[in-house]
């Protein structure tokens, strides 16, 4: 029997899930899971539910909307393995874990493309027969090179791009495109650190710990909403170049961790914060 | 306004979620936090819902009734601080950090006692103007002194009964007065080690990692079903009285986090294994 | 027979642990444990050695001063407790923690005293027999209080001054009279919170992970040489305040950890970082 | 200028550290690390040290097995790229993290086979350009098999033999071939679980952690003496599946984080323990 995924994303109101549920009960579909959150600041109400059963989508919306406060965002799908386009430069540690997972049938989405800015990771990409498409910067304006980018990703319909160590700096026009659906990685500090060579800094910090957080991205790049961070131990035996590698490491593991997140849509955001569900 | 929780453990059914919320519904209350899980295999439901409002408890635990399956466990509680005892024998390091953590007014609980089956942690308990009961298992048969202890317990009627290193072993017989209300915390290793001492058993294998169990205590003593673990790490410098103060480290974590999750009554037991919502 | 602390501190040259060993070898010393580090980038070397046997201390001194560079740092202590005095204000969570270890022999010091600026914490401290001088700093200025707590801390010589969620801002002058003798735990995140209230922010801010630092403190408060991080994961579901319970576990376990270190003088102080042996 | 490792595994005497270091000075070298550690009970010495000069081998190693009592084990190598081999079955997460690092430049090693006893890997091995043998075990007897595999890894004389995920047990004669030198990774559970599917029975047990463990491969298949460990926390929610997909995750990372160490020759072994410097 096929399953859905239905969320709700909308303000608190009494007999909610009442409702909710007394729709999926009167069309005669099952609640493979559910989990609702609310916000107890906002009263904002957050619901994931797994149906299974025979829906007519539009239909199902129709009524869903009837019965639930007029702002409400409510998606409805049918729960398949999504589209994922990647976009990186020159470092294969997080791309490379991908392309491993893929066709170790660990990960739980069809990458359609792989876009490059510059021609390093062609090689990488092609030995696992997955299109990669160098787009240069160079000699180009930053808007112009965008625009490239995001027509070649349209051509792929992608449910969710993947920023695996893109090294370029994104502007508000590209986020526009694809709300809610640009995952990226970057290394993090306690404490921060911004500016050129972050592991340097840090080196020099003699930090004892080294993170990565994975986010969605916003107008600012390095400041969406938060959906997964780890971190690792290091000591003051490792030169910077040492906690690069550590980082990177932990790079990987959290991208992977926030995008197995995305694939099972468990995510919603809120304000500049994630609700997880 | 008074807040409940709502605790319901039955065999999963179509319109489960919709009955339940009818009812609150058609009673006027609020659902404030509400999760539930099926477990895949044994097709079991399991639901926790904090509720605000006034309620008629016995009127709506009959409602409740009418509209789940027969065999459904429901409770319904106000929300309160709840009443627990503890039992130790000499080690003070969790019992220690329960004592702080509730002068701190960091522990959700009321200790209305310590039962020892020694003096040795007399003095720190009334530091902390909470009653200490000695009861000596010196010259007496293991069910002799167990019927004084449970005797004890049964004086205040505690919610929870948590064992911070209580080092005799339980008879059956004390799991059947107590049942799903004893906390047990214990070591634990990769690979474990049986037998006395295990510390040193776990420093002459050299393990790099030490970890800590807290559980329910059912008739099989260390074997209950899991609330929480954690480790810490552990290399080659240490002695195995090292392993040991590392050990207690994360003891004292671990099982604050597990009564932390009783006392918001978020534990399910399932067979051998627990379900936290 | 006795053990000793041997530390030293100086720039890298050939034949340096080959000059110190012979020293020792010449003086009938057993090495007990030995670690050495170079730092690779300034060439510094850091020496930590315990050694055994009757030692004649300002002769081994002399003697080793003639074979080490004129510029280094030499310290010979014989291994014993050290006397730690503790500063706080009101929060009890990383006292407290420090009280059960010391009655439970956990901690390897003896806590002289604790000092605090209000009288919260006296009712705990006295509780275990230490004694507890409160130095109000209501109608003082700055500078004024601080003489006053140095003259405190003064009478009781300590080897180390914990700083136990101490919340005054220590002037350049207090430093400069206990210098690396002063330890502080303090909050940290990912990314990090500036000025009020940061377990708000970093709620606001949707953080999944909470960690904290102990430092060496240095004229800079929360910027000394870091000892240990540690951290904690949060999710959604915490309120600032379940932010805040969560941050004060990890701050203990971070705070205990560094203490443990400085007491085995494990660590050294280079730059703005520490190298620990 | 070249680089040298030099490990030293000897019984502690008075006066070790001083000869060693007398030697190296004598020889005009430089200690670039050096770590030492006497193991208190069996008052085993070990030394690692990293020198750089010029060096005759035969001449130096002469010298420091006449300072060293008898029945030392002195090694030393210039401090080179290792050559490694692979043994692997069907599963591509351990393998392909090793060639993901490889072709980044991670992998401080040269991969020179990669031999499997089923064709499953060979596609993804020689994408890499790294040749691939399979040594199919059908129809065969255990010894005639594991001779082949034997004769195949020694055309390579590698460094070390790596295990990443070869399901076939070794017999007694296998390890002689290569003592010290062939290492494993294997899931490891609080409490531990033995048998067919350990994921299953750790899912039935309810744990909420998994961990995996890098070992020595000695005659006993999964109790060679222990060079890392981590672990993951799971949930209810998982399935077995989903346990066993948590349990792949934290196995990369934890061979990755061994062979890193065996890489540097940072591990002794110890009766049936490591002591990493």
């Amino acid at each position: 029997m096929k399953e859905y995924i239905l969320l709700i994303d909308t303000s608190d109101a009494k007999g909610l899930v009442y409702n909710v549920s007394k729709v999926l009960f009167a069309n005669n579909l099952n609640i493979e899971q559910n989990s609702e959150y609310v916000e107890p600041d906002s009263k904002k109400f957050f619901m994931r539910t797994i149906i299974s059963g025979e829906i007519h989508k539009d239909l199902l919306l129709k009524e869903l909307r009837e019965i639930l406060p007029k702002e409400s965002q409510i998606t409805l799908h049918e729960r398949l393995k999504k589209d994922i386009v990647i976009l990186a430069t020159k470092e294969s540690h997080v791309l490379g874990d991908l392309l491993i997972r893929y066709i170790d049938g660990e990960l739980n989405a069809n990458i359609k493309a792989v876009i490059g800015n510059h021609e390093y990771l062609r090689d990488l990409v092609e030995k696992f027969n997955i299109p990669f498409y160098c787009i240069s910067a160079e000699d180009m304006e930053r808007e112009t090179h965008e625009e490239l980018v995001i027509k070649q990703i349209k051509e792929f319909n992608p449910d969710l791009i993947v920023l695996a160590k893109y090294m370029r700096i994104l502007t508000p026009g590209f986020v526009k495109h694809f709300p809610k659906k640009v995952l990226n990685i970057h290394h993090s500090f306690l404490p921060a650190f911004i500016g050129a060579n972050p592991y340097k800094q840090a080196h020099h910090r003699g930090v004892k710990i080294i993170g990565a957080t994975a986010h969605y991205v916003t107008d600012d790049l390095d400041e969406g909403p938060i959906i997964f961070q780890d971190i690792v131990r290091v000591d003051h035996n490792y030169t910077w170049q040492d906690m690069r590698r550590a980082g990177r490491n932990v790079e990987k593991v959290v991208l992977s961790n926030a995008l197995e997140l995305l694939l099972e849509e468990k995510v919603f955001v809120h304000g500049n914060k994630t609700v997880i569900l």
